[in-house]
């Protein structure tokens, strides 16, 4: 991507949208769906560090994504070989912990974008992200398992409330947010939050989206209107 | 559990199985994978800290959870209402981050079993772990997302070696384990060794085993084994 061209989710970073003239990115879907549970949290002190785990569904590679599970399911069904084609194993009743292309470093490109593009959504330049991208056999909507550092110490309280009053994002206390209950409406569904065991600064929570409404065509709708304002 | 009795992984604290007269436990399915995984990188440095994130196959919570994913399947191929029994949720198709049932730290006793039986099985009485449990449409074999941080720095070459020369675990360098292929055998199977981009002292893996086998069949069969040596 061309450097300077800022990746905006409207309710995030929505005056980046007017810092570059001419090209505006959307950004990552399981990023934004991550950066929108974080986002609330980030405006009550600076996060430092995040460990994501993703269980991203088959509609994020794609059309072909949903007829391969479609197709491989039938195939189990059928007791008939099954080969994959557009992921790298079978996707039915199967996780597949392998999504993009391999970095250097270890991590897979779409790993490394939950802290480029993560960075660059939370004006947090100096945010470290250990991310695991895993496929799993979900139609629509990718949920995060995400553990998170922050500067200064955030309570669950004080987490809940600030999620439960941004925009774009639902608290759920009373119940576990799953893809298949957040699939084909916009908003990121947050739950599960709680302290992190292994550190006093950290939190633990559980989000989910749908990768192709608020990660990709709503939120490019969404851009446009926030420009149009 | 009782009091003092040993939480046994042949392969891991084998000897624990001759200090108590009577009983001996058989850990928890997810944790067993997981400890089978870090076990041999605790020989080279005290693990201090762990995050898993586990894709739990339905076939944890017995026959019973085999056939609620199958007749889901079926139920949504029909297009026939789908109604959960076992799991909380539907699960064909959908991911469910609750299993067990809630302490009052907002984890899953599923959850703390990682760091109470952890903390047994590789003797580190003070480890710390942060764990989020979640139910996938898999049929046999956890998987887990794990990064850990050890007290003296392991490098990755340092744990892949470790790894492969533990009896019981599988290193994977060419190709990322899935629980489909781990399924029916007793070996666990670890890939994607990394560093972790947050801690110096950290890494990053992913796990797979069969919790029929080796998280409880097998292993009771070789503790026994193990006893009569």
């Amino acid at each position: 991507m061309e450097e300077g061209v800022p990746l905006v989710v409207p309710e995030i970073n929505g005056e980046d949208a007017k810092l570059h003239h001419g090209l505006i990115a959307n950004p990552n879907c399981s990023t934004i769906i991550t950066m929108m549970a974080l986002a609330p949290i980030a405006k009550l002190s600076p996060i430092i560090a995040v460990n994501a785990s993703t269980y991203q569904a088959v509609s994020g590679a794609g059309m072909s994504g949903i007829s391969e599970l479609e197709d491989q399911i039938e195939a189990v069904r059928r007791q008939e070989e099954v080969v994959p084609h557009i992921f790298p194993a079978q996707i039915a009743y199967n996780c597949v912990a392998e999504i993009g292309s391999y970095n250097d470093n270890g991590y897979t490109t779409e790993e490394m974008k939950m802290q480029n593009e993560g960075r660059k959504i939370l004006h947090l330049p100096d945010l470290k992200v250990t991310c695991t991208c895993v496929r799993v056999p979900v139609f629509r909507s990718h949920s995060i398992s995400v553990t998170f550092v922050t500067k200064d110490q955030v309570t669950v309280e004080q987490a809940e409330a600030a999620i439960k009053d941004f925009n774009g994002d639902v608290l759920c206390t009373s119940h576990v947010p799953t893809p298949l209950e957040t699939s084909d409406q916009d908003l990121v569904y947050v739950g599960r939050i709680r302290k992190d065991l292994c550190n006093d600064h950290g939190l633990v929570l559980w989000c989910c989206g749908d990768q192709i409404r608020k990660g990709a065509a709503a939120n490019a709708v969404e851009i446009m209107e926030y420009l149009l304002k």
